[in-house]
Order: C-alpha cells, then sequence, then structure tokens
C-alpha cells in the first residue's frame, strides 16, 4: 500500500518519504474518489476558464477538457487505479491527466489550489445530496398523502403519553408527518440555496493575481454567485454542517414514525400490517415477523445525528485559513447521506405498503375513555359551565365508569345525573368516536373534512 | 417545597398526593415561569378570540384580560408566589387569575389545552430569542466591518495548518467572519419565519368542537398563520432544534475566531492586543493579562452544541402526540439563548475594544517565504511554464534560502539563475508583501480594493 | 449586580474595571458557590498543612481554620452575601474571611492558586456525587431483586423487535436491569478510585517553592494520595468526563426500562399499574393516568449525555495549563448529577411501588406461537433432527396454525404428522409457557431456579 | 447484488423476498464480515461443547469444526464470496458449512441464536481492540518518558490561558501527557475486564432448554465467566459504549497535544521541529512545512466522540431485548478503534522524532516577567509578608517593569526599593528561570529531580 519515494507532487523539499502510519493518516483517496465525477466538472470548467480569460491557449484548455473526460470514463468504466501515495482525488486525477495528455496539465492548477478545489468539488457532492434529500421527501410525501386520503375518516386513539387521549383520524395521523416532513422539505430548499456559492477561484486562501473569471465558472457549475471572500471560501464547512443539521431533524422524524411502526405491529397492539417486503424472521423463532426495516431506521438518527456531533467537534475553534483537520468532513456527510436517503426510501416503501387495521383501530379509539374530553365540552357548551367545573364533574363520572367497569356511554342517565342533575340524554350523543371527530372542526383539526382540506392543500402545493 | 394535598386542578381521581421525589421531576414552575410574560399574552388572545366568537361573554372575557394584567404586573413586581404543588406556569396563572376574578377565570381554558398552551408560550419565546440573535449579529457584523474598514490594507500573514502561506490583509481577515455571521443571519432569518405558526387551538392533540378562530388568535400574537395540523402542533419541537442548530453553527463559528484571539494575544504572536475591560489578572502571578472573555466564547460551543444533542435525544423516537419527555426542551434552549447572546455581545465588545499590531502583523507577513506562491505565479505569467514546473522551481529556492538562512529577496539573481537561467530582477517585484497583497484582485481577494468593495457591499445591505 | 471598580484581589494593574458583559461572563459565583463546604474544607486542610510545615505560625493557622468555620455557618444560615464582583466561591470565601480575622487570612494562599483550589474542589465535589451515584444504584438495585424474588415465575412474554419471542420470567427480565444497573455500579467504584487523586499543592501549574507537605493534605481530605503532576493537576477534568460517561450509559438503562414502563403501562399492554404517587392526570382529558415519571426519566438521558457533549467539547484541542475554557466544566456535572441523582430516586420509587397484572402477562406470554422455538427443540432433541430441519419443519407448521387461526396447541396430532410423520403426542408438554420457561435451566436462563439462583448470589453480594 | 429468492434460512413463511431497498438497509454482510474470525472461534468453541455435554456426536462437531477452519482459511485466503442474501456473517459462514461438510452443519445452531452468536462475536473483537488501545498506549508513554528523561532540565514556558505564566520544565510537560494517557491505561484495564463476561448461550433472549455447559465455552473463548442474565446478554452493548467512552476521553488528551504541537510548530513559537515524516506540502506554496499528522490527530476526536454519541442515541429507549436497531453498533465501533489505533501510532511516531528546540524555549521562558511568582514567594518568605500583600508589591513592580519596557531582572534595587524598601538584592537569585525551576520540589513540581523521580516511578510500573 505504501512505497519509498515521496509523493512526486510536493517537489524536491522533503528528505524522508513519508512512513506508512503517516500515509494511512494522512490520504484521502480511500474515500474522497467519491468525488471524482465533481473533481472533473470543476477542473473542467477551470479549464475552459483559463482559455476564456487567456491565461491559457485554448489548444491546451481543449486538450485538458478532453483528456479529464477520458480519466472520467476510466474512473467510471472501473479501469482507474488509484494510488494512495498521489493522496487525494486531485492528485491522481491530475497525474493521470499528465499521462494521457503530457505538459499541458501542468498548466490546469494555474490560478487555483487544492483548497478552493476540495471545496469547490465537497459543495458539488453535498449539493446533489440536497437535491436527493428534496426529492426522497417527496416521494414520502406522496406516500403519506395517499394513505391520508383514503383513511380520512377511520378512527382512531390519538395518544399523549401513550395512554388513549382522544379519538382521531387515521388521516389526521399521516398528516401530522406530512407537516414534519414539509418542514424538512422546506429547511432542505433554504440550506441549498444559501451554500450554492462558488468557492473556486479562492486559490490558496488569498485570491490570486490572474485574471480569472469567478463568474463564468461559478456559473459554468450551476453556483448562483462566486463567494465573496477567499479565506471563508476555504475555511466554510457550514453547507456541510447544514446538510447535517438538517438531515438529523428529518432522522428525527423518521425516528418517531419508525417507534410508532414498532410499536403498532407488535401483538398487543395490532394497528398496522407491515408488509413482508419490509419484515424479516428470526433464526431460532420461525413465527416471528420483525418491523426490522422500521427498527433500522429508528436507528439512523444515531449515526446521521453523530455525524453532525462529529463534524462539529471537528470544526470547534479551527484558526483560518484551510487547516487539515478538515479533511474529517467527507466521510461524516457520505454516511450521514447514504443512511438518510436509504431511510426515507425505506420509510417510503413501508408507508406504501402498510395496511391499518382498522376494527383494531376502532375498538380502541373508543375505550378508554376516550371521549371525556367530549362529555366535558358538552356540560361547557349546552349547560354553560365554567371549563374547570366541567373538567372535574367529568373526572367524577370517568371514576364511577371505572368503578363499574364500564365505559362512559354505559353509565345510565341516574347515574349521570347523579353527578350532576342538569345532565340531559343528549349528552350519549357526544359519547361516540365518530361523533367526536366529526365534530373537532376547528382549523387543522381532526374532523375528515379537515383532513381532506389539508391533503388537498399539499397536493395543490407539491403540483 | 412539597404539600400533601394533591394538585386540584386534576380533579378528585388521584388517591394518594405525588409525593416529593415525583414532585421533585415533574414540576416544571422552577423554570417555566420565564416564560409568565408569553403565558399571559396568550391567555389574553385566547380570551379576545372566546368573546369574539361568541363562547364566552364580553365581560367574562374583559374580566379574564384585566385579571391576567395584574398577574403580569405582580411577576413582573416579583411579589408573585409560584406554587410548585401548581406543577407549571399555567397552573400559577390559572389559579391566580381565579383568586383575582373568581368564576370566569373557570372559563378561560375553554378549547384550548395545557398542550397547544405550552407549545404557544414556548414558540413565542423561542421567537424573541431569534430575534435577539438577529441583533447580537447584526451589531458583531457592523464592528467587523469598522475594523475592516481602517484595516483594509494592512498586511498580515495568512496562515494554512497555522504555518504561514501568503500575506493577506487584516481587513480580509476580518470580512471572513463578516461572511460567516452573515451566513448565521441568514440561517436565522430563515429559520424565525419557517417557525411562525401559532399552535394556539391544537387543543390537547386533536382539535376543538368550540367554534374557536385560530386565525385571530394566531393574527394578534404576531404569527403568520395557524399551524395546519392539531396532532403535529403540540408534538413539533422543530422550532427549538432549529434554533438550536443554527446557535451551534454560530458558536463554532465564535469559537473558531476565539481560538485566533487566544492564540494572537500570545507573547510569540502579539498580533493583537485585547482591552483590559475583556482581561482578566491572576491570583498568584501578578503580570498575566489573559483572555478569558475569548476562552469563554470559545467554550460556549460546548454548552450549546450539548444543548442541541440533549434535545436531539429526547425527541428521538417519541411517538405522537405530547409526551413528558418533551418537557425537558425548556432548560436546554433557555441555557444555550443566554450563552450564545452573552457570547455574541462579549465578542462584539472585544472586536470593538481589540487593536491589531500592525507592526508585528507585517513582519510575521514577510517572513517564512510567505510569498514563494508569488514567484511561482511569477515564473507562470512571465516565463510562461507549467505551473507545476513553476512551482518545482519554486521548492529548490525555497531550499536554497533555508540552506543560506535568509529569506526569499535576500537571494541574489545570480542564485536564482543557477536553479531557472531565464529568472530576470523583474522577479523581485512580486517578492513583496505589499506587492503580493494588492496584485490578488480576484473577485473575494484579498487586494485592498477588494476588501473594500466587501465592505460596501455589506454596509448596503444592512441598510 | 454589577460595580464600577475593578476586583481588588487583583492587584492595581487594570486601568478600567471589567464592564457588565465582561462580568456576566466571567463570574462564576452565581453556580461555584455550590462548592462552599468543599472549598473550605480544602483550606482548612491547607492552613493545618502550612502550620504543620512551619510555612505560617499557629496562631494564624488557628485563626484561619475557626474563621472558615465562621464563613461556612455563615454560608449555610444563609446570611453570606455573595458578590460577582468577587468573581468566585474561593475569593468570596478569602475575602469575608479577612472581614473576620485580618491580616492572617493574606497568608492562607500561600502555596496554591485558584487552579489547584479548584481543581480540590471540584473533585471533593464530583467524588461526593460518585457516592450518591453508588448509593441511588443500590437502592434501585435492591427495589428490583425484591420484585425479582416474588415475581421468579410469573410468566411473561419475552420480546424481540417486540414481537413476542419466547415466555420468560417476571423475575428474568427484573434481573436483566439488576445487570445492568450491577455494571454501572461496577463503573461508578472504579471511576471513584481513579480520581481520588489530590491536586492541592500543584500551585498555578508548576508547584511551589514552599516546603508543603502533599501527602498530609490529601490524607486530610479524604484523598489516596496527591496527583504525580503539577501541570495535569490543574488541567485534568477526567473525573468530571468519567462521571458524566458513567452516568449517561446508566441514564441509557434508566431510559429502557423507563421505555418499557411506558409501553407496559398503555391500555393496548396492561403489563403493569404504576401507583398514582408516580403518575399525573391532565388539564383537559379527566381520565388520563400519565407515566409521567417514567417519560421522564426516560428524557434524562438527553440532559446528561448532552452534558457530557458538552464538557469533551470544551476540553477538545485546549493547550496545557489551565485555560478558563474550563470553568464551564461546573454547571454541566452540577446539572447531570442532580437529573441523575432524580431519576435513579424516581425509578426506585416506581418499581418498589408497581404492581405486575399477572393474568395479562400469562395472556400475551402464551400467545403468538411463542414456544414454537420450544416445538423446534423437541424435534431436535427427540427425533435427532438438525436444528435448521427442525426450524423448517415449525415454519411449516406455524404457518398451518395462522391459516387455521389458532395456536400451535390447537393444532391436532394429525395436522402435525402431516408435516412431519414422527411427531408424537409428547410434543404437546413443551407447548405450555410454564413448561416452556421450567425448562430453561441453562446458566442464565429464565427458569424460576435460574431466577432464584441469581438473586441469592446478588444478595449475597450486596450484604 | 440482490437475487428474487427469499433467504432460505428463514424457511418458508414468506410470501415475497425483500426488494432491494430492504436488503440495502437491512443486510449487514458488508461489514460484519470483520468479525469472521471471531465468529469461526466461537462456532467452533460451541461445536466442542455441544460434543462434550453429548447434545451432538464427536463425530459431527469434529466435522463442523474441521469445516469451520476451512471456511475461515477461504476468508483469509480472499477466496469465499460473500453473499448478501445471507445478510450477515453468520449465514455466510453456516451456508458455507453446510456446502462443505453437509447436514452435520445443521446441528451446529442447536441451543444458541444469532442473538447470543453476534454478542459474541462482537465482544471478542472489541476485546481484541481493548488490547490494541492498551498497547498503543504503553507505547506512547514509552515515547513521552524518553523525551521527559532527556529534557527533564530543559526550561519552557508553562502557560495558562496561553500566557507565559512560570517556567517549567520539558521533562514535567511531557510527563503531564504520561499521566493522562496513563489514566486512559487504567480506564482500559478497568473496562476490558468488566465486560469479560461470555454471552454464547443465552439463546435467543430467554437461555435454552439443552444441557450446555456455559462455563466451557466461555473459558475456551478466554471469558472469565458467563453473563449471568440471558435476557441481559443479548442486549446488552455497554463493553461498546464503555470503549467509545474510554476512547473519547483518550483522544480528548490526543487533541490537547496535538493542538500544542500545531502551536509550538509555527513559525511564531518554534518551541518544536517534527520530523518531515509526519509532515506534508502544499501543492501551491512550496515553502510549507505543515504539522498534518498533528492537524489530523487533533480532529480524530471528533469521529470517535461521534461515534459514541451515534451508539448511544441508537441505545436510548429500546426495550428488551433484542432490537435490530443494535445492529447499528458495528460500523461505529469499527470506525472509532481504527481511528484510535491510528492516531495514538501517529502520535507515539511523532513524539519519537520531534526535537524541542531548546534555545526558543529558554529565551520564551524568561520573557513575560515570568518570575514574578517566585518574586511573590520570595516577599512572603524572607520578609514574611502575607501573600496576598506580596502579590500586590509584585503587581506594581511588574508594571514599573512593563513602563520602563525592560523584564524584572533589569529593574534596579534602587527601583524595587521604591515600591518596597526591604527588598534585599537577595531577590535577584529568584529571577532566574533555572533557579525557579530548581526550586519547585514539591511533590509533582516542575523541578528536574522530581521530573526524573516520577520517570523512574513510571518506568518501574511498565516493567
Amino acid at each position: 500500500m505504501t512505497n519509498d519515494t515521496s509523493n512526486q507532487m510536493w517537489g524536491g523539499r522533503f528528505a524522508a518519504g513519508p512512513d506508512a502510519i503517516m500515509e494511512a493518516i494522512n490520504a484521502s483517496i480511500g474515500f474522497d474518489q467519491r468525488m471524482a465525477a465533481q473533481d472533473i466538472a470543476g477542473s473542467r470548467a477551470h479549464a475552459a476558464m483559463l482559455a476564456a480569460t487567456g491565461i491559457v491557449s485554448d489548444k491546451d484548455a481543449e486538450a485538458m477538457r478532453e483528456g479529464l473526460l477520458t480519466v472520467l470514463s476510466e474512473i467510471e468504466g472501473g479501469t482507474f487505479v488509484f494510488s494512495t501515495t498521489l493522496e487525494d482525488i486531485h492528485m491522481n486525477v491530475e497525474a493521470r491527466l499528465k499521462d494521457i495528455i503530457g505538459e499541458p496539465a501542468g498548466r490546469l492548477h494555474t490560478g487555483r489550489s487544492r483548497n478552493d478545489q476540495v471545496a469547490t468539488d465537497f459543495k458539488l457532492w453535498v449539493r446533489d445530496q440536497f437535491d436527493a434529500f428534496e426529492s426522497g421527501l417527496l416521494a414520502l410525501i406522496k406516500a403519506l398523502l395517499a394513505q391520508a386520503e383514503v383513511g380520512a375518516d377511520w378512527v382512531m386513539p390519538g395518544f399523549t403519553h401513550l395512554q388513549t387521549a382522544q379519538p382521531v383520524t387515521w388521516g389526521h395521523h399521516m398528516m401530522a408527518y406530512v407537516e414534519m416532513f414539509g418542514r424538512d422539505l422546506s429547511r432542505t430548499r433554504d440550506a441549498r440555496k444559501r451554500m450554492n456559492e462558488c468557492p473556486l477561484g479562492a486559490a490558496a486562501l488569498a485570491g490570486t493575481s490572474f485574471p480569472i473569471d469567478r463568474d463564468m465558472t461559478a456559473k459554468v457549475l450551476g453556483f448562483d454567485r462566486p463567494s465573496a471572500n477567499s479565506l471563508d471560501a476555504v475555511s466554510d464547512r457550514d453547507f456541510a454542517l447544514e446538510f447535517l443539521s438538517t438531515a438529523s431533524i428529518c432522522a428525527m422524524h423518521l425516528s418517531r414514525m419508525a417507534e410508532e411502526l414498532v410499536i403498532w405491529s407488535s401483538a398487543q397492539f395490532r394497528f398496522v400490517v407491515l408488509s413482508d417486503r419490509f419484515s424479516t424472521g428470526s433464526s431460532i423463532m420461525p413465527q416471528k415477523k420483525n418491523p426490522d426495516a422500521a427498527e433500522l431506521i429508528r436507528a439512523k438518527i444515531g449515526r446521521i445525528f453523530g455525524a453532525n456531533v462529529a463534524l462539529m467537534t471537528v470544526m470547534k475553534g479551527l484558526p483560518l485559513a484551510y487547516s487539515k483537520d478538515m479533511q474529517e468532513d467527507k466521510e461524516q456527510v457520505f454516511d450521514a447521506a447514504d443512511n438518510l436517503m436509504l431511510a426515507l426510501a425505506a420509510m417510503e416503501g413501508m408507508v406504501k405498503d402498510m395496511s391499518a387495521n382498522r376494527p383494531s383501530l376502532e375498538a380502541a379509539a373508543g375505550s378508554g375513555f376516550s371521549t371525556a374530553t367530549d362529555l366535558a365540552d358538552w356540560l361547557v357548551r349546552v349547560l354553560g359551565m365554567p371549563f374547570r367545573d366541567a373538567h372535574h364533574v367529568t373526572g367524577t363520572l370517568v371514576a364511577m365508569a371505572e368503578q363499574n367497569e364500564c365505559d362512559l356511554p354505559d353509565l345510565t342517565l341516574e347515574q349521570m345525573q347523579s353527578v350532576h342533575s342538569d345532565i340531559t340524554s343528549d349528552i350519549y350523543e357526544v359519547l361516540g368516536v365518530h361523533n367526536s371527530v366529526a365534530s373537532r372542526v376547528s382549523y387543522g383539526g381532526t374532523a375528515p373534512s379537515q383532513v381532506l382540506a389539508q391533503v388537498a392543500r399539499w397536493k395543490e402545493m407539491l403540483e
């Protein structure tokens, strides 16, 4: 893996070649080869600009641009031999370019440095991930909208503290996740827009005296503008941290939904049936059908947020401009991005495939005195009681039902009137779960009409 | 701190009162009293809406609104007695309101729940912090612009790896931080806009059957709109996490600048003199003048990012809707916000007060072969050498200077020509640090003209 | 809160007094007053040593020691007025000592510095927390052992992936947590032993030329020995980080048990009834009985591990010796320790009070083909089938039972023999849950005999 | 990468095969193949035990054990074809074993499960890492001892707040790190001892009804004993978290030393010269010699502590026993261990190769009024002044020297006496840096005699 000659790119200064440990800790080619396409795109843009500004000849630039395409095809074809001695993707590409086109290859690095080059490569890579992130979110949101629309009026228990609280609708529950992933979408778009400034041309840290055209390279590479300070351009990893922060919050949302799917798949809940495609068996317990995909999605917040911690810790207290510590940025983002995209796709697949168990949901929705609040609200609305008094009366009725081992609608009118004499038989109308959910028509409430209105709003926005 | 009666607000259900441990772990009044003003503003808006929609009488609403102002003045005046038995700020305020206005107080909680109430209070509090964050950033940016403008042409060493790399200007270095804090500003504004949806009216989790007007309360409280899903509204803490993420990245920027100030204040660097106002002495070493404020700012990333980790961990895997785990949100954000604002203010003060040590900066800028790149660029530009060859020639000249224990401009023309015979005496023109920085006029480069252009751009944007 | 005179302890060097921002960011008295007893104990030991070595007179030392007791009683009595201008607990105590005893107070700081003083104070404080940690663990383990002993033979479902896997016993499940908290106990004891070295006498960083006796102060303060390197002694915060790491792992264990209690308390599981003392009600849903204590315990891992992240981040990359960044250590540890002790006490209380719902547990244990493994093992043991073949046969039988909507024991012998003809009626003996758990007598297995053996082992160890 | 048949190991239950996304998120063979040697060692021990207890025949066991050796040699020889469809290392090995030895392979999984198998494999792997960790620490400590011994009396500035505080010795500074890494060593050993319990035989979660001998497998695999609770045995990842915690604290120590080496290598400090072997050049600035290894070591705390955060987050709130979330454990530990070992080796190499720049160190030690404390101590010791008064006098003398732009020894006796008339010419004796360090003979102090005593103590301990 090592050889005993020094890196030929550094010139003649070093008497001793780096030894094996140094090479192992220093070389990045093991992971940064993943940015080969971005590196070559950046170099091709740079070459075109060098020609347009007269810094190199058109002929040399053309040779570079063609040669770089050859290198790219070698890499994509799997025939390129990466060298650890050449440290990184930039050196590997440039050395191979020299093999192919000879002397003009040595003119490519004019007016730039590895510092702005790697910042550009990495930004291009991360920008692609923001796009993949957006696509993953959109697909998941659409899967959730489909579930919400079909189940807009299926009743299920709404929980707080994992205790039955009030009946809600399946559609309403799905739409809560649409809101969450919708915020992730909004964050993703803001971040992508903010990071879309091109560092190329910042050179090592101070800019350059060559008459480069930074607007041109920025435009060719799809950036909105060149970055405005060359010291900052090579020292900045905000875009990676904002990707990781945004991904972490999304992973948190995924972990919540995954937790619900695990609990809902248990024999005790039976709220949902996951497809075989996203479940696995056991090597020793043949009857098991495990929600592995949900569990793995739940766990992904660990490594994604861990990557965020890792890079934030790396960046803490680094003086300007580039420090080698920053080489630790890429593997964290690569791993987090891979796992985020996988988790989004797996969740989309699970949501598409899963079936709500409507009888279980409805039965659970009606148990546990879930319409106690409706009863209290009735006392306020019909009898004009202050809410706090109504709350107290309701508590007494619940205690009565508990002692009688029955549910609220099973209490007789006489029993109810023994607690508050003004109660009439109209009260039974609000104790059914379907009445309960249908009544909650406040904006954003769980009523099927509200749910369908939100589905429609989202569909319109996504068109 | 405890008493032996149960919380009167829960009604009669509980046989045993919570004991001391439960009260200690459960009560939030010790910290959430900090949201008293937000809680009362929310309740006053809610009362007005209840009257406007006819849910309560105008007279009752007026009594509530007046009574709440009385409660507020008691809290602000320090005469309010907070009760741990009443658990939280909501119950403390409501109980006192009942003391003051009697029966109508019991109607205030109509159509809402503590779940949407606390979400609203906390959002209002966090929104204020986004505003404070923005103000703190603007003040710091202005202090940096002032330093950049006056020192646009002061030369100093630009470092990579804390090794002298190329000369840059003081103004350019200050402007790098302007870019960083400028991105923080952009993030802050995006996040504040995204979070500005009102949860009030989501009630416990399902919305309500009372004919509430959520648009009205949202508008009165300065929100852009009501939140669109009641389950999400009470389960969402994204706004707090996004505040902590944004604050963490800013704290990272602060840590980098603080690190530089600590290093620059050392006896070995002497690049900057911090004011006595932001330094301290030693109890045993009378000569010390320690950059304590810079060190403390450097450390703040720890607790701010720690708060981010804490809340992200809390939220991991929580099923919908409200779980009591979420009560752990506030202390983390309170502490992070306090420390962020303090760190921003302290950094602003340090930047305003600090003096660059121009002679030290200039001397350091010229040492360490800092214009080697200029030499290499000259070989490319004037002799037409490929950059890679020029780089190699430069390396040989640097090695020669090192052996002769002199700097590059001290090499004679003969010595230079012994390495490459085409070198002419014109080369000495690019070896001076002032020539070096003046030549880097690429967009965003370190040339004084570029720095002043960026200062002007920022001033215009901030107007 | 501020005044306009400079800190009198620093001598006359500073022209300008620190302003309000500096005082706010710099002063630690707001939190380090919590170490008053430790500070005074350290100073009293130091004074005794100064006299024993002849560095100060016996009379002066006696005055210091008596005066310090007076200061302590003022602090404990709540009459002490803390001054922010005096920055920290050390200066506050010393200044008050001077008020009380006059000139000899000025001799107390001989041969020490605030750097070794604060390290000593903080170590003493953290050491007390290790002791409290140990006590909390022991109490919780005892509560678990009591549950395990009484329920050694109560059957319940053992889960993997929250899917019913095999029947286990209540006692076995409780003992799993005993093992976890037992490892925490072991870690706590190792860490406490490791940290028990005394930094006092390291002075500012280099030791001192006064003939101090570090063995004496170490012994008086209960340390095993003085620390062996003065630079390290004032720079080291490993003991705090190891406390936080150890606390974090324990908090993780608590979070797992708390999660189980939340799930087990749901209407769908009904495995356990928590006491009213550790539950709360709802402001709007009168029927709710929420497992708040469990949820709050589950969340504590957030702030405890967040504190670990915070302090680790603070310590990253700090050059030796003391840097002011390290002042950020205390609040993190204070908060983590408080919350850990509270969480341990609350969990102990919940475990003591909770009642297993034996009928629910037993019914759940027998459902979901939970004895499929027993069936497979029977095929191996009695028919001599390779396990992999037995596994396949069992899977077919489970599928058959699922199609017939019955459980495994409900399949007829004919049905079984249609899958494998050698099956005999003896097979029904291993399909009952009580037989199943009784058979798992491998060391550490779930059989009641194994559980009771482990309970006995633990009781003996704790005696 | 996928195929359309279901996993043959699960039996016939699944109608649909897992699709590509599921396979990608679920399969662990991509990383757990790293535990192949451990998996095979565990299986060989298990097979021997199955024969010894009569559960399988000696002949079958011998076939398994021989076949497993064949599999191992295929893996080590690189000829083994890993299959993603077979999910993990356990299934891959077992399937290949069946190819080789046929039917007896199906008897290997008797009395165990993948749950205890993976716990055993992973523990064996982590245990090896604790051993490598210990070796790495010992080698680094030895390199530091060598530096300390040769430089026991070289003076250098001791810093607090990166400000010159007092003179210390090079040896003393090196020994501070010996103490730190020595504590890491102690933690490593405690953790390794604590984790050395064997989970094998816990089976899926409940133990087994086969008459297995857990003591035998534990002993064969080098464990101290079998783990005492089967539920805990398969749910426990404390050993991985304790490895990561211990590694994180060590990485923090490495980051501090690395930070010092970066600062010390700067042109402004020039305290140390790093070898070419652990430095690199620049692609654009030929004169640069960058301390890349030190920077990369400084950064490693990020990914190592990030791994700790990741796994802690994964484990938060997982109910017992095994959940698939726990599959996320391995990659975190693999990456952290690799990077820790690399960082330790790189630091050892740097310490061995580096040269202290004695003239720079000595010159810096004497500047900045570094012996002000010695002066103050003289006033206390010789004139009997209270320390606080001596501190004030010293501060005035420092201010005088600053105004005269000289150092303390350059003040005349008259000038000194103008501040305090009792000062005599003896005072000049304590103002030299060599006198200063030689005087600090308190235990653990910086005096060369103390340093050599500590070196001797450590050498004896390590023998």
